[in-house]
């Protein structure tokens, strides 16, 4: 449902990004993504994900999801809802809402049974190999001490990474690697994909910026030949 | 921001007001609204707020919020995600979704601030006077155990919504009190107002109903004097 | 089952106040009470409770209970583990342990009916009488800023006191108010006493001093006469 | 520090097992450990972890552990407490307490910096293997549906256990696996140890038997030539 290398924009729970403006930078990333061909994936507020869901084409992600089914769960996100709402897939125990491996299992067993995709997030080398044990579509290495710094963890640890990497690639070679944390530049995104992953994970980079455009533009440009 | 009598429909997680049916089923509400002149307020899913929010012009509530301000916080529910999304308020501590009586603090001051409703769920008459006391517009009192069992909670247990009433006029005389659990029919609404209670909190009474129009026609019939 | 005034020492989670020291400082606390006469009592840490409560003969509390009853709860704290220690009674809601006021309610019911002392802690005002509508024997003031500051809250806040002891003789005259955070000497002891509370709760003014027993005579010296 | 193969006769939050009754428990257990020469550890409950630990010289293990270091963390249980108070070390992510699979690491780590064991419980092959990959010195395989119910795991989900078994060998094979769920008597240790597993975790069929030294001969009886 999603095509590699991956750039998947998490808006996280900034203002810039809320409301009718996450439809605006959804649509901006559409239009890059559309210009230069390389998938580009939001992940709006959980808030805006139906109404972001129905005004874009690329692929749309959930930040969260609860390990409930539908029912008397009021507050909670379910994988359901989130399938009605039209995004093709979820975040999952990102650094700042993360969940129990039990509630990962549960939900990557289940959002295979829908037709959803997984990205599941971890902080260390060890994590991510137990993430990828639970068999998601995408293991996302964040080291949150990264997180916002602007400083790209391919550059600051890039061991973590190549650990990261490795390790998947020994315990379920089937999971997909992304690169998060200190995201901004071009330059960030080809030293991730230099080191073994298919994409990244980013989020102030973009919807910090002053201009929308131009730093998804940046972050393509080296997957652009 | 709200007119009394209030009837506030719960969507829940449930799958039959998700996605496309919560705009529908908000739309059905909306109907009753406008030709009975009875004001009734939805609570779609959090994935639904922003459109549900655009569709219509009763007021719309959230089911939660999350006790953070804009920022860093991956999947969390902001209120001002919950304002931009165009809610008028939110839901705080459902019993399937409790937060902590400082979160509550915190978020009834913010919504103040912010121009935003908050409607307080309680299960005992001591936690409801314990709600009070932190001045949210609304407590709802709701023994859990009478949760989507079609007993409301004036026939069952008209005592517990009685002491709750007499302590919220001794704590904070100005919040207001609905009545929840096991609400289905305008008996139930006559009922819940003649033991002192400005409205109803209802979810499965309606969203399970084979015929929305009808359920809620039937819940509004009292006040229609 | 206590005196007021009241001192309560906090162990916390410090390493100077665990296993064996734990027990040293609880006879260091057992000595000063007797010697004086001031009630005294202690909050070891969990892993300590029995051990110390069968060292010593001043008043033992729990940091911490979690709302459940004796069973299948591998790794919770129940009331009645808390009395077959042998303590008096637990702290309930500390800053760094929140819990949410269903849970209160069901706590400080059963401690009621077990014969257990309850002392709910709170950050502000408001919070204070919501956890005062619960009807514990004690709420404790402590605007969690100030915690481990040194800087104490009768001098730096004393309205936040002050509006405490006036909410909680409004919602529930029979609640005693402790005053916590950044309590470290018998000037604060007095303080608090002044601005209408009953004694004080504070951990690292006694646990992280040099010389435990002068940092107890000091915190006493006021009571003394 | 521990042998194998190994009985780890958790205690729960069962008043059977609770303050006094605890020692007398731990006592018994000793004393069939050092008759029969087979490794019986306890996990009794956190309020009485000292109390047994200094009491008897079998290995004692918490049931649980916070994850964070020692400081202003009150109601939290450090695993530095858990040294303090005399044990060998830690089971963690019961399913009646689970915690977080970054929490499960940094704890792994920690306790092996401080030369504590760790056993950290899981509920599916999959998570299983997941905490296999974060390297503790034990995973124990308990589908939470069978947890005190008398039927062991080994009989009624016998693939369950061999897939843990052999992902653990896949991810981590210096990680020993023990059995949980159901277990009662000499018959399921015997099944279990079949199976690939190096010991069993087990609660109520010594706690809640009426005659605890012959529950724990029956189950060792199996391990005596």
């Amino acid at each position: 449902m999603v095509r590699y290398p991956l750039i998947l924009i998490n808006f996280k729970a900034y203002r810039e990004s809320s409301g009718k403006r996450a439809v605006e930078l959804a649509k901006v990333a559409e239009e890059v993504s559309k210009e230069t061909g390389v998938e580009i994936a939001v992940a709006p507020q959980l808030t805006d994900l139906a109404l972001v869901a129905q005004s874009v084409e690329i692929p749309v992600f959930s930040q969260h999801a609860d390990a409930v089914g539908p029912g008397s769960h009021t507050g909670h996100v379910t994988l359901e809802a989130i399938k009605d709402a039209g995004a093709v897939g979820t975040m999952l125990n990102h650094s700042e809402k993360r969940i129990r491996a039990d509630q990962i299992d549960f939900l990557v067993k289940k959002a295979r049974e829908l037709g959803l995709l997984t990205a599941v997030c971890s902080n260390t080398p060890e994590v991510t190999a137990a993430m990828a044990a639970l068999g998601p579509d995408m293991v996302a290495i964040e080291p949150p001490e990264l997180i916002g710094t602007g400083i790209p963890v391919s550059r600051a640890k890039p061991e973590v990474v190549l650990n990261s990497v490795r390790l998947v690639e020994r315990v379920n070679p089937e999971v997909k690697v992304l690169c998060g944390a200190g995201i901004t530049t071009g330059e960030d995104v080809e030293a991730a994909i230099r080191l073994g992953t298919v994409g990244v994970l980013l989020a102030s980079g973009v919807v910090k910026a002053k201009d929308w455009r131009a730093a998804i533009m940046d972050l393509v440009s080296p997957l652009l030949k």
